[in-house]
């Protein structure tokens, strides 16, 4: 067997990857790191209430490929001592705390739901640490939100194995049946699993998400402050941070891609996950 | 050197392909044919007063590395023969008799244009022939267009080496750039060009083009009778043919794609060819 083919075979995954911890300004941060040591990282910023082992493998796996990808559970979160704060800029500056431990002079960001709020509000920020965006099933500031209703909606679907299915997936068979299979990816690691969220983590969560999205920006000062290039991604069909959000922040953007995938919803970048996984890397190749 | 170098160093480009012809109900076609024998093709449906060199090369031929790709003049264009129609319909029908004459049962399109409203006509009539659809720069049935306005404008700068410079890419220097780029790749060829269009080509195709937009679907109906896989691109800032068109295409379509470019205008794909040329692939083979 050649070197390279010992390589991939040994190469962490997330379900196989040691969960790391690194610690500062208080705060215990949790995270796994996968793919080469070089490259600018890709660091993930998770949805509400989702943990480290929320994420699809299936697109993390992918694109640990060819760059290395951290998934870490801010403040709070999971495993991760400190605070869940109830506000995206504390959210942010607590994700910079991270970056900043693991000495990450330039990252790419990844941010999906919640997380994509506090991507906008990092690269508004920083311009220098953060050189690219992808921003997932997300709202700018001041953006349509339909949240509490659908959720309370999803979780009074007690015929549904995990509210993720009503949450992310759309109604019809070819999305329901890649809900499960989304679903039976992120359960394949079984040791080392991290800590579900309860409502000290949910409760500022949802008050930070309904805050950012009921906070009036009609100037799009906040999409107006990001310079870097951005990769907006929606699903058609998402309920909870509609597609015209996606659509919104393209056009308030100076330097964005914009995305939208099929009988898609909130969960479009992991039921499209190899498109989307496709449409990461040329983003970030280019 | 391997038979593999030798085809790849040898495959006819758009510049080098010798242009053929193929005649029946009382038209001669003429089209060029890159690329591999098998698979399915993408046939190439062009814009308003476009030839087969007012393509780029740069996205036919590296869309010709792993697909048969056909460029070709539909009915009085370039150096086919026969009449150019002044409805959308009527080109439609005249694709369809290019097709059956190749002898091709099964093709992609993709549209560029007034070529997307002819390959949206292609897909809605003919479930069985087209199989996936790519819609560039295009408007849906009733969509919205300032076209005279912008040519208008676009041949009144006198100082513009081309039309297209105003017509295609945004005032931005890097877009300019990019659209002398483009300029260049388009002239490469010396040898066996094809025919500029004169006002017997322009005027019906002006025609069908303002009808087509002129024609309200508030229904969709076009939009809705179209089953196929669909990817639809637009540039940022597309003067004749805005990316709300694309926005409003991808919302009608029961399976479709929305790809939005920064900083471009009508000419998007070409300038954002290499991204351009990853999604039509991500999108063709999945």
């Amino acid at each position: 067997m050649t070197k390279l083919n010992t390589a991939i075979r040994e190469r962490a995954t997330l379900e196989t990857a040691p969960t790391r911890y690194v610690e500062g300004n208080g705060i215990r941060f949790a995270y796994r790191q996968l793919g080469p040591s070089s490259g600018t990282p890709l660091v993930l910023l998770q949805h509400f209430s989702g943990n480290i082992d929320a994420w699809d493998p299936a697109v993390v796996n992918a694109l640990a490929a060819d760059r290395p990808v951290i998934a870490f559970d801010n403040a709070g979160v999971g495993r991760s001592t400190g605070q869940t704060p109830d506000n995206v800029a504390a959210m942010a500056r607590d994700a910079f705390t991270f970056v900043n431990l693991l000495g990450l002079s330039e990252v790419d960001l990844l941010g999906f739901s919640l997380g994509g709020c506090v991507a906008q509000q990092m690269a508004a920020e920083n311009g220098r640490t953060v050189r690219k965006l992808i921003l997932a099933g997300t709202a700018p500031r001041g953006g349509e939100e339909h949240l509490l209703a659908v959720l309370q909606a999803a979780f009074s679907k007690t015929d549904a194995p995990d509210p993720r299915l009503p949450l992310f997936f759309t109604p019809s068979s070819a999305s329901q049946s890649a809900g499960l299979a989304f679903l039976r990816r992120v359960q394949v690691r079984t040791e080392d699993r991290d800590t579900d969220n309860g409502s000290a983590v949910t409760d500022p969560q949802a008050k930070a998400l309904i805050t950012w999205c009921a906070t009036p920006d009609p100037e799009h000062t906040m999409l107006r402050a990001i310079k870097q290039a951005t990769l907006v991604v929606s699903g058609s069909n998402d309920t909870m941070l509609p597609a015209d959000n996606a659509y919104a922040m393209f056009k308030g953007l100076s330097n964005a891609y914009l995305m939208l995938y099929p009988d898609s919803g909130h969960g479009a970048l992991f039921q499209h996950h190899e498109a989307f996984v496709s449409h990461v890397r040329t983003f970030l190749d280019a």
